[in-house]
């Protein structure tokens, strides 16, 4: 295959600054004629700009990392669409990776995102001991923390334990006094806050709530639920610290031969579109989701230009649905 | 900051043959003991290798870019998981992106991915046209389709028109004459494949079957239903073509004032984990999503290796639960 220095009759040197310089440059190199004639070739001949000689050029890939723990949750998966809106309007592009939680993929996969050259990470993985995200600071690799937040470090999340609080509230109202937590996995900021949330104003009215820890997905919320559904007497009310659990609680209350709602509330979080839809529609507590993705772009943005990052935590709002109240 | 080759007192192309070459150009550029010692300032002084340098000499960057059209569909999010664990097993390196099945953002992102140079694609978004697809084609791309097929090119999905003929069949059996499809979007040949497997066999039952097209979620399922529950006298069993749409169709079922499962039966496909929790548990076609994922890396592998690729059409299967049961 001809090159397009070939093709253009020009040196190769001519065919790099054209294609990779800045408009000045271009100018100084060639005509415009000849820079017409190399965009030309190089359309023809599919060229593609090395990445690595244009970021060397401009010390920028314009290219964003994300992580999260898994898109198949849709919560996280939302807030990445938010992310990717948010860069576009910055002329940035977004890629995603599943770390599923394991500290060895999230190393690999950061490493990975890093050795492409991006500009910036944002994490949604990050686990409350903030072990690797110490480690990433500590490396100057400039990042944020999305959804969950761990150590000191920037983030954009959701106001977690005020939300629980919301669902305390709501329960203490309708006079539930025996209730209890499905409280995600033991390290993530967003079920131990929301879980810490309500907890916390239960025992202010003299209770104290069982939390027992899950998977995010509705499998472990039904798991969950059996668990406390075998206590004697059971649970009037259940809080799980997001829908998809709460949809596996659902399951397990009717499987139990409980009606859902009536002998056994129910209430999630984050209000996907799935909890209005619902045969049963879910009372949850409303995350900015896609919010959540844009600010957390934005910060990056921000800590990119030099700025000093300033954390966001977005307020909840408690949506109350037929799960938590009896018809009667 | 002191570069490798100064730290360890060896020359820049020692630094690069060790840091950068097969075990026998390591062998050949350096002892031993100065080997471990490039490695070990490397690790020291936080060195990247360049990706570009490095695939310039195995011509393969081992990533794969995987393009889908949004990942807040559940069902694209497990099949990239199988895609995942998949390359895992490859020793590659792979990451998604959105195109929300929007050809500008189709073509930005594919174009953002070569650019990355990554070995080949996995697209998820095809449209039936398949003008992207052939026009990747004639670039000599490496790709396979997933989830969609279009045109002949090589592409591992589900039989989806045996899917669709399942719940025919399983709504004819009911004694259904008067039912719906909610088709999905016009471009997907997921919707459309479905839609015909599910109408062919109605016609050869003398029955002609009102299809209407809808977005992939349930906002698109419920506006969809509304419009079919409209209809005088309103059909007594709904087939969506997804498991999102069937939840929306639930819930206009019941704004309606209608007993889903029993004034109107509603089926699903894919079988997503929410389907059997529902309070109202869902029946709908189970697809292998996480092995559709997989089948389409290794087809990805087999086509890099050099091999002629033959598309993958994977068995679907009823599940059968209360949304299309009366009770009576």
């Amino acid at each position: 295959m001809r090159t397009i220095a070939e093709s253009a009759g020009v040196d190769v040197s001519t065919v790099s600054r054209v294609l990779n310089g800045s408009p000045a440059e271009v100018a100084r190199a060639a005509s415009r004629e000849t820079a017409d004639a190399i965009r030309d070739w190089a359309a023809r001949l599919d060229y593609r700009p090395n990445p690595h000689a244009k970021s060397l050029r401009t010390a920028r890939s314009n290219l964003i990392g994300v992580l999260v723990p898994r898109l198949s949750d849709l919560t996280l998966a939302t807030i990445y669409e938010g992310i990717e809106d948010a860069a576009a309007r910055h002329g940035l592009a977004t890629f995603v990776m599943n770390s599923y939680d394991r500290p060895a993929e999230q190393r690999a996969r950061v490493e990975l995102a890093l050795s492409r050259r991006v500009d910036g990470l944002i994490l949604g993985d990050a686990h409350e001991d903030a072990r690797f995200a110490d480690e990433m600071a500590a490396r100057k690799v400039p990042f944020v923390l999305v959804s969950r937040r761990a150590g000191g470090h920037p983030s954009a999340t959701c106001d977690d334990y005020r939300g629980g609080g919301l669902v305390a509230e709501h329960f203490l109202r309708l006079g539930h006094s025996r209730v209890a937590v499905i409280a995600g996995e033991p390290f993530a900021s967003t079920g131990l806050d929301r879980t810490a949330g309500f907890v916390d104003l239960y025992r202010k009215a003299g209770i104290e709530v069982p939390a027992v820890h899950s998977a995010f997905d509705t499998t472990g919320g039904h798991k969950a639920a059996e668990e406390l559904l075998r206590r004697r007497p059971h649970p009037t009310a259940i809080f799980a610290v997001n829908d998809f659990a709460a949809i596996g609680a659902l399951g397990a209350v009717r499987d139990a031969g409980l009606r859902p709602g009536e002998d056994v509330a129910v209430a999630g979080f984050n209000d996907t579109p799935l909890a209005a839809e619902l045969p049963l529609p879910l009372t949850s507590v409303r995350s900015p989701m896609r919010e959540m993705g844009t600010r957390a772009l934005e910060l990056l943005v921000s800590i990119l230009g030099g700025q000093q990052p300033v954390s966001e935590r977005l307020d909840p709002e408690l949506i109350v649905r037929a799960s938590t109240l009896p018809r009667g």
